[in-house]
């Protein structure tokens, strides 16, 4: 679907419910409820419906979106979601009728009547304004302030290489509308808990280096969080520690999760391709952050994920 | 000086030596480059004076236009340099004659014959740019690099409240140049090194917190950085640490310095001003981050720096 097809679809259907991704982050709630607020000022009906993951720094801007009881939504609406698996169970109701998705996720969308795929935006909030643009909806602080906080958290406040001249612009358009900026940076971008610190150092104490220094290896053990005191936001995208070290190529962070499993998230330098060496494990995700889970032990991990790396690049870093 | 009389003043003259400030950072070296390389695409002769305090993270910017030694400047021009005493001792013979400074620092630029200052740029070079969008120079990719540099230096990449929607805007017609900024992003706001990270962990170790966890001191001694064998590059920008943690308002590093003094570095939250507190130990700066140097010990400067946040806010925090 082009952009135009979707103000055209937006614009002829009513009565929208808004779905959003478990594990829910600023750009799929922050897009979630720009796009409710942009449809109603078009005079639509819409609300976003509940996501029981969605913590108070997120949930904050879809949490008054929420549909009243008695509302039937006949136009479904996904935000951000690559794939139905990626949803929370209580919104298996939805499933076989999602009308459009509008996501940024290589291949996202799939499962949808409609998709809206741009995968040069910077973040589904990037869209979502573009989207916003094209339909001529007036940009107030109530709408700006959560596509803001969608785009700087997919582009950790605007650093990565997925922000363009044009992710710029639309938060500048954003900015016009008065929003307070620096104390939403400080919050998302600045600001640390005494127990995160206290993990982070946790994590660097036995960091391992492989490949002269290029792959980082970090284990972040059930053991760890309990001695840490960290809590559920404290390990917030910790994975992006291992690739903050000067000379570290590809930053791994190897999570014992309570079910057993071991979730791996993977950052790596522009050279290394992080969604496919993820994809060996039945994983995936962008060329540049990455994931995967596998059943096993830490230690067994440790030595898959580097098999991963050895098979994808078997010539060596 | 208004920014049209100020393009009227560049267009007029010829022969410029730029002058940069001690400890130069991004914002002097790139906002100097930048106004050289489009000086000379207006077909001026134009020159950087070398700065020898410049490191190879920015100082690669102006070194290959430090002056032949035949050269006679006869447009002397400051960028991003408040006071004469804050030029390195080696640019003594232009401190008399120096025809524009170019500044957004508040009161900048008193000793220059003409003055562009611009306190609402977020950087020198985020005014640079502006001037050379109102003399109608094309950007390219080599005038455009420490311009973002010197922008993102002064911004903490575009997060800090000073960011406007002209900064963004700005900078998105220096990304349209074709820079490629998540490399840059990368090296300079996301790499530390390994002894930068035991020097934060340092300084974390012995952190004092004040008033209830809303001002957090931190004392950097001789003794700490030879034990974290920390390198000169590793404490850039160190006094941030402080006001990262969450519920500090007023973040202090006390520097112990090798002749003696103790340099204090203050960054506050929006509702405490800096400056002001500063000012009364005889520095200055802007209201989120200013500094002074006493001539006492650690443990006196410490006290001292209390009773100076007391004075400023008598009421208490």
């Amino acid at each position: 679907m082009t952009l135009n097809e979707a103000v055209a679809f937006l614009q002829t259907h009513d009565d929208y419910i808004i779905l959003t991704h478990r594990r829910p982050d600023g750009d799929t709630l922050g897009s979630a409820a720009g796009l409710c607020l942009g449809l109603r000022s078009m005079g639509k009906q819409a609300y976003v419906a509940v996501n029981p993951e969605a913590g108070q720094r997120f949930g904050q801007y879809t949490a008054p979106l929420a549909p009243p009881a008695d509302f039937v939504g006949k136009t479904i609406v996904a935000v951000d979601t690559a794939s139905t698996a990626l949803f929370p169970k209580e919104f298996s109701q939805y499933l076989e009728n999602i009308d459009l998705a509008i996501d940024h996720h290589p291949n996202g969308g799939a499962y949808a009547a409609q998709v809206l795929l741009y995968v040069d935006c910077a973040a589904t909030g990037e869209l979502v304004t573009l989207l916003l643009h094209e339909m001529q909806i007036p940009l107030t602080t109530d709408i700006a302030l959560p596509l803001y906080v969608a785009i700087v958290t997919d582009t950790g406040c605007l650093r990565y290489e997925s922000t363009s001249s044009r992710t710029l612009r639309l938060v500048a358009d954003l900015k016009d509308t008065g929003i307070r900026t620096a104390e939403i940076n400080t919050a998302l971008f600045e600001t640390k808990t005494f127990s995160r610190l206290a993990l982070e150092a946790a994590l660097l104490q036995d960091l391992e280096l492989q490949d002269d220094g290029r792959i980082a290896l970090m284990t972040l053990t059930l053991a760890k969080l309990a001695q840490t005191k960290a809590q559920s936001g404290d390990t917030d995208n910790i994975s992006s520690l291992a690739r903050q070290i000067a000379g570290v190529e590809i930053g791994i962070l190897l999570r014992e999760e309570e079910d057993g499993t071991v979730k791996m998230s993977m950052r790596t330098a522009p050279t290394y391709d992080a969604g496919k060496i993820c994809a060996q494990l039945g994983g995936g995700g962008h060329a540049r952050a990455a994931g995967c889970s596998v059943t096993m032990t830490v230690q067994e991990a440790r030595h898959t994920i580097l098999q991963a790396v050895q098979t994808t690049y078997p010539k060596g870093l």
